[in-house]
């Protein structure tokens, strides 16, 4: 970045009287009292109504992909935690131009049916947001914001059916908001019994034994390519090779993604909050909250990574009593304590909490997207950013006659197994690409721009807590410890890339040479017959060995 | 963007038995019930302590001057709406390398005492979420989450003192959030009666008789520099040449930025908003909640842009009785009176409710700034997205040994005359001047980048509702209609530029004639000496002639 010598307007000298000089007289537009009786409470409803584009509800072709993305996260998330590999059916139907019906049905545990208006009629709530583990929701917004979008935007009300088993009933609900309190209102709620769906494309019958099944009705667009829907369903059962994925488009086309793996990925595990990643006001609220005796075993039962001779240690090092009451310690003192804390040493954070892609099916999952020359893939031990455990993956594919030569590279960037399509240059990861010296692996790259190369360049972040840019979980917080761990995984691939464009040139240059001789050893063999008088066939042979020597020190070389 | 052709890992065929293959027997680890008992409800304040990073928390130095501006904003705010001259006094203290005080006093109407605590110890709570008007704040969250952050950062409270006029007693307050129940909780609170203060700097005391001081105790880093608060303080001055603005730096050294404008800017109006912008959900809630007795007084007492004569025209081509009560209407009347509207031709909404900076300030702003060789601005007509008016301007500083001509262009971005000093690439202004063909003026720029010339660019965006990608309001969300504005502005400055480079680029070029014909003329002198015999005062006399006739076809030309 340019930096300027800016010019000062400032006076830097001590002003004596700053601040005294009488302003000039003002006309007094509206008081204190006036003011005070515009104040209002906003309610996150209305929030979000407002700020709809925070969302990821700024324009109608984004819209559906939103609405699309959280009910598939949601939907994938249920599966993977009842421990069932996921079934999905996402069918989107066009009932005009500018209004389509979403519908996503799953194989999942089923919702019970007292939780269902406030999952889909309320913003902020849900079961992820508390805790600390992998998984693609994580604030208990997007299924009910999409909700809130379909009803701000068509009237209609969002339509869940669910069951939890074989034996249980299937409940039928429509949910809309009541955006000024933020609370749901169910427009209507019957019991179905059994559960009878009709496919789609061949209209055979069946009968669902356990899922959910989402449906909505929205004012969206519909466009094919990378950035839409189909290329978010794409990139999700590649990142997702665990799941079956039926998609029937707008357009009647069904895309069968089938299941490559047969079993679901490690599950991640949920962990307590590090030590070393709290702010000392977290820790204020913890004293009062827990349930814990004392300070010693407050430590040791409410944080990761504490054992009892350690937070002994801690509670010591600060000064306090170890059978000290954690709600009767004041602010300085739990202030010692945090410094205490800081000040410890302490293990790591657990790092066997996360579920990385894979090198492997990292690669695998390029070679599906692209044909391409030479692939390389890293995936890195995890790192900590504010004691949340986290680790990044990358991979890429270059060269080979598909991606064109003198474009910009293409990003394909996932968070916890999700696609993110739209805030590129938001992004943590976009930033590291370009902040990375491209040209060290032989590779263009303009000023403050993506490299430019036949390429496509992946790039995950798994984390029991993934910093997004804003709640439409578009784009990842740019956090120092996250860019730098980026930028490691980018220089693996780039350094194995690196390797592999210079022995590209240098075969190219050896083949060059060799191809410049070969084309004179006919030549050589003319000169030897004249200045030897040796024979045609004499010559063949000289023009034969010497082009086979060229053959072997090229092999050498 | 490279759009390889991916490759389908889709069987696109008409699948007979899709969805009927047994899955593999899953081990269930979690039922539905394990589940719902995970089901809790979020706290906006939660929501955003583990989010801070969308409040501009997310490292101390940004910690720092998030503080700084929001409570800036609502002291300018504050003053410009009780129609008086701003007069700031922003002081940051240094307690320790991470911790510093931060207080920010101004001589507004001050705050009524009930409205104290709501204002600085609840998100979501303010006066300017539920009206259309141009101003700083918008959302009701920037300084009760600067509060927030000083409480979970050093556990301290925001202090406030204010008085609402001259004899009226001032009250001190120090108010914490109850973050699980999003509610201030008022630590103290005592009536001051008279206010007096010190200048930090002379020691002088003197007595404060309207306006409010905050004070906050935060973990932060300073720096110096044009990201910094330095950076943010100067642009602030710059944008608002009506406030007079004096900062203390945590080095102790006082910049006095004095008042260049002695009268305020027009004050912004309210506006209702324009029918053509609101969706059909939020008309559904508007019929609900309106006084009006019927649908045609309703359209025209609750929206901008719609006279008697207009109301009755839409309501009889939606179909419906004119006198129809406005919450009887069903979701289908509803739907048919906002088609009658989106196809109803009605004026734009006004656009004189917004108050720019102006062609003259911008580049006066810019001077202060930076010397350079050629300034242009313009300042557009105000145009409209989703129903607000808003309007650009953008002004451009060129040239001069000032700026480096080796580097990306350095961007101001100030949205209703706030800097935007993170997130620029996340934001609309940045991604109009990249997708912006600079070439076409004589600037270089690469694919995908910044232009690269010795160049300083101003955007502004001024409306009754910024629409930001992220609540730390850093930078603009990319609704199509504002990148299209931004991108107009963005030509014709660039225009002016081109004009200027390529009169600049023919000069040169006819300079480096002029100079080389300049260089023979002695030779031409001495060429005609000899071939026609004329003395040296002739020869002397025909070159001067020369040189003289080569001079005003330069000026010619």
């Amino acid at each position: 970045m340019a930096q300027p010598q800016l010019k000062r307007i400032a006076r830097k000298e001590k002003l004596g009287r700053a601040g005294k000089k009488a302003a000039p007289k003002p006309v007094v537009r509206l008081t204190a009292h006036d003011l005070a009786a515009r104040q209002r409470e906003i309610s996150v409803s209305e929030f979000f109504t407002k700020n709809r584009h925070l969302l990821g509800f700024d324009s109608p072709a984004k819209a559906l992909l939103t609405t699309v993305k959280e009910a598939v996260d949601n939907a994938l998330d249920a599966c993977e935690e009842a421990g069932i590999l996921p079934d999905l059916l996402i069918e989107i139907g066009e009932i005009s131009e500018t209004r389509y019906r979403v519908a996503v049905q799953d194989n999942g545990p089923g919702i019970v049916k007292a939780q269902i208006p406030k999952i889909f009629g309320q913003l902020l709530y849900g079961s992820k947001f508390h805790t600390l583990r992998q998984a693609r929701g994580q604030q208990g917004i997007g299924i009910s914001a999409a909700g809130m979008y379909g009803q701000l935007t068509t009237g209609k009300p969002i339509r869940i059916i669910s069951k939890t088993g074989p034996t249980k009933p299937a409940h039928e609900f429509e949910i809309q908001i009541d955006t000024k309190r933020n609370q749901p209102v169910p427009v209507s709620d019957r019991e179905l019994g059994d559960w009878h769906v009709v496919d789609p494309t061949t209209g055979e019958k069946s009968t669902v034994e356990h899922g959910t099944k989402v449906e909505l009705e929205i004012e969206a667009t519909y466009k094919k390519g990378r950035h839409s829907v189909d290329g978010y369903v794409e990139q999700t059962a590649i990142a997702n090779p665990h799941a079956k994925v039926s998609y029937v488009a707008p357009d009647g086309e069904r895309h069968e993604y089938a299941r490559v793996a047969g079993e679901l990925p490690k599950a991640p595990l949920e962990i307590k909050p590090h030590p070393h990643g709290i702010e000392l006001g977290i820790l204020l609220k913890m004293l009062h909250e827990t349930k814990a005796r004392n300070i010693t075993s407050f430590l040791h039962a409410e944080f990761s990574r504490v054992s009892g001779p350690v937070a002994e240690e801690i509670v010591k090092s600060a000064g306090l009593p170890l059978s000290m009451s954690p709600p009767k310690a004041a602010r300085e003192q739990a202030e010692a304590l945090y410094n205490a804390i800081q000040a410890a040493k302490l293990m790591a954070p657990q790092s066997n909490v996360l579920s990385p892609i894979g090198d492997e099916l990292l690669i695998e999952g390029l070679k599906k997207q692209v044909t391409a020359d030479f692939y390389a893939a890293t995936s890195r031990s995890p790192a900590v950013y504010r004691g949340n455990p986290f680790l990044i993956e990358a991979a890429l594919a270059y060269g080979g006659g598909q991606l064109p030569a003198d474009e910009l590279v293409t990003m394909l960037r996932f968070a916890n197994r999700v696609p993110l399509l739209y805030q590129q240059s938001a992004c943590a990861i976009t930033k590291s690409v370009v902040s990375n010296t491209w040209k060290n692996y032989g590779i263009q790259q303009a000023r403050g721009a993506l490299p430019t190369a036949p390429m496509v360049l992946m790039v995950h972040i798994a984390s029991v807590w993934v910093p997004f840019t804003s709640e439409s979980k578009e784009a990842v917080a740019s956090y120092p410890e996250i860019v730098k761990e980026i930028k490691l995984a980018l220089q693996d691939v780039g350094r194995k890339l690196g390797l592999y464009i210079r022995r590209g040139l240098r075969e190219a240059d050896a083949e060059k040479k060799a191809s410049y001789i070969e084309k004179y050893i006919p030549h050589i063999g003319i000169a030897l017959q004249e200045i030897l008088g040796i024979d045609d066939k004499r010559k063949e042979k000289v023009c034969a060995t010497l082009k086979d020597t060229l053959e072997r020190s090229r092999k050498n070389e």
